[in-house]
């Protein structure tokens, strides 16, 4: 399960730590550890006691998107579109895993770096970390980064910074609305925990269920959306825990949770 | 008209003032009290004197949503589907209403209550006011309230909202974009007299128009959008109302309406 | 090239400085003035040299909307059919350049004026600014405003702009997202500046590829949004000045455009 990439640790309530693991190259998207960052989800996608995955970077920087030296290498169409491919897969399995990712960004967030703090569900950051699509300052338009940063920004916001390349700080960030929670860098652990805290204290099956909807209803008319909702949710109360809490909330107790 | 769990109160300029009448029950959506909100929003879509809706609650709570006691007492899947099928339908009545909605918030909005909040056009509340998309507490997902959440707000700020059931305050909701004004108490029937005021003295004509094409142009591409938009707006121009006003403009008056 | 309703001129970076230039009518959206920027924006887009747009207006207003003494005077659908094709075709074509545009809002901007700038990439006003979808204030919807509007502000203030035609100011714009910057009317060219400074350092090619990617994956779902946008990049990387870019960046060298 570990690799020298991407360090994997699961607690007994279930929280996942992935920490990417490769200070030197400031975390940078290589082949390897865009590799190792897919194992690492497949196989959190797999593990029935898993709750809660926090995304975390070592070093001084979170992420420095893809490696544009092993780039410069290799002047091939196929190279790249393959390279893309590889990135966008692991970007997507984020969105489909069945358990919330949270972004602990503790540095800089460049461009594909940037991206997976915008793809991740939430992301909290200490106040010195900094954010930007940084790609068209070589040459190259962030277009992947951009697909989660117009769906978690609002659009002039997002446009320049694609177009200018420039850094935001954490709180402009916060603003934006690409961050949860912007706090000391010695409290980021604090505040990472009171949400995973948050989160493991619920229901799997319910956590599951809902983060799917809310992503693929996103993506219909309003009425398929409501359509689609209200089967989900029909669903999720005939679901063991769900009946639980609702005799939890008519007796006036906390509920007692099956599948935690 | 009137209903023991929906108050229904009209003045001379149509302004509808519907108000939630279950304090006791924290005005929670019931089967009866969807009956009677689905009943009053059928009625005010027939009414041509309509011309804006107040949507209020007695008591303390705004609105709690789904009544789990009710729910906990039958453990059904056909029952569910019905009732989250019956809420959608008010939910999307009030898109659908001819005329603007607004939400009078003055306490807590929980789950379905929040979504009542996000789903209406446009919203004040009392800055005691409070927001949970809570189901998850009790092991229930709030997917049909994500479907508003997620157009009116930004993606990670509802994601929190909807993971961890937890409360925001009506400064924080107004930051969010959930609310269009938040208020002392005390001045929350002046705030909304305000929106009510500058609605009323608009053609109800294109008021109807209007509202209709926003939702509906928000949900296609944009060359579509400007294509139907267009239409619209042409239309609405052939309104003996915007006739008027196109005159009244040429001639620096003040313009007379017809309809109103 | 030029024309009395827009004047037209271009700097030595292929910077296209396009003004509106009747003030007299607060350079009102007039067939005139909309046949003048539709053949700027033509002119453009077929410029190879053209790098960035940014689009001002003389007098004290940037654009009072459509010229409703005009339309008082042609009570006709066909003729109001037209015009509204027209002005969309105006608001898609800036969309569809392959420069950026930026609006430089020096005073107040309603209904299609308003539109214009929602419309534009980038946008920077002088604090005295003042916005308004004001169609409503004369018994017209601003349906085409509405369009780049709910794409550009959050849902519940758009919405509220559109019923009641107030005016919000330029640090409320700023708020809601409709701006990128407010400064002092005296710095306004400094700060539009900035932004085209960073804009025109950049190669063109990838601004182009760029900027076409966002407003159509915008407009995907999130799988197809993420082919798409890998499809782009990586044909990007194949232009000279992306594999100059990465060249630089391996080589810790400024990168040499060889299309600047």
């Amino acid at each position: 399960m570990n690799d020298s990439f991407v360090q994997f640790r699961q607690d007994g309530r279930g929280v996942v730590y992935l920490t990417l693991n490769d200070a030197q190259r400031f975390n940078a998207l290589s082949a390897d550890m865009l590799t190792a960052l897919q194992n690492a989800l497949d196989a959190v996608a797999q593990d029935a006691r898993a709750r809660v995955v926090v995304l975390a970077a070592e070093g001084k920087a979170f992420c420095a998107g893809h490696n544009l030296k092993d780039m410069a290498a290799h002047p091939e169409l196929a190279y790249y579109q393959q390279l893309f491919a590889q990135c966008s897969r692991v970007m997507l399995s984020i969105q489909k895993l069945p358990v919330p990712v949270i972004s602990r960004v503790q540095g800089i967030a460049t461009a594909a770096g940037c991206q997976l703090v915008a793809q991740c569900d939430l992301a909290v950051a200490a106040s010195e970390a900094r954010f930007a699509t940084s790609g068209i300052q070589y040459g190259l338009f962030c277009s992947t980064p951009s697909v989660p940063l117009v769906r978690n920004m609002p659009a002039k916001q997002a446009m320049e910074m694609l177009l200018t390349g420039e850094f935001i700080d954490a709180p402009t960030a916060l603003h934006y609305g690409l961050l949860n929670r912007v706090v000391a860098a010695d409290q980021l652990d604090a505040a990472v925990e009171e949400l995973v805290a948050a989160i493991v204290s619920k229901p799997r099956v319910a956590i599951h269920m809902g983060k799917e909807l809310v992503y693929r209803q996103r993506e219909m008319g309003m009425e398929s959306a409501y359509q689609l909702a209200g089967q989900t949710m029909a669903t999720n109360m005939m679901d063991v825990d769900a009946q639980e809490g609702a005799q939890a909330f008519a007796q006036k107790r906390q509920p007692q949770w099956k599948s935690a």
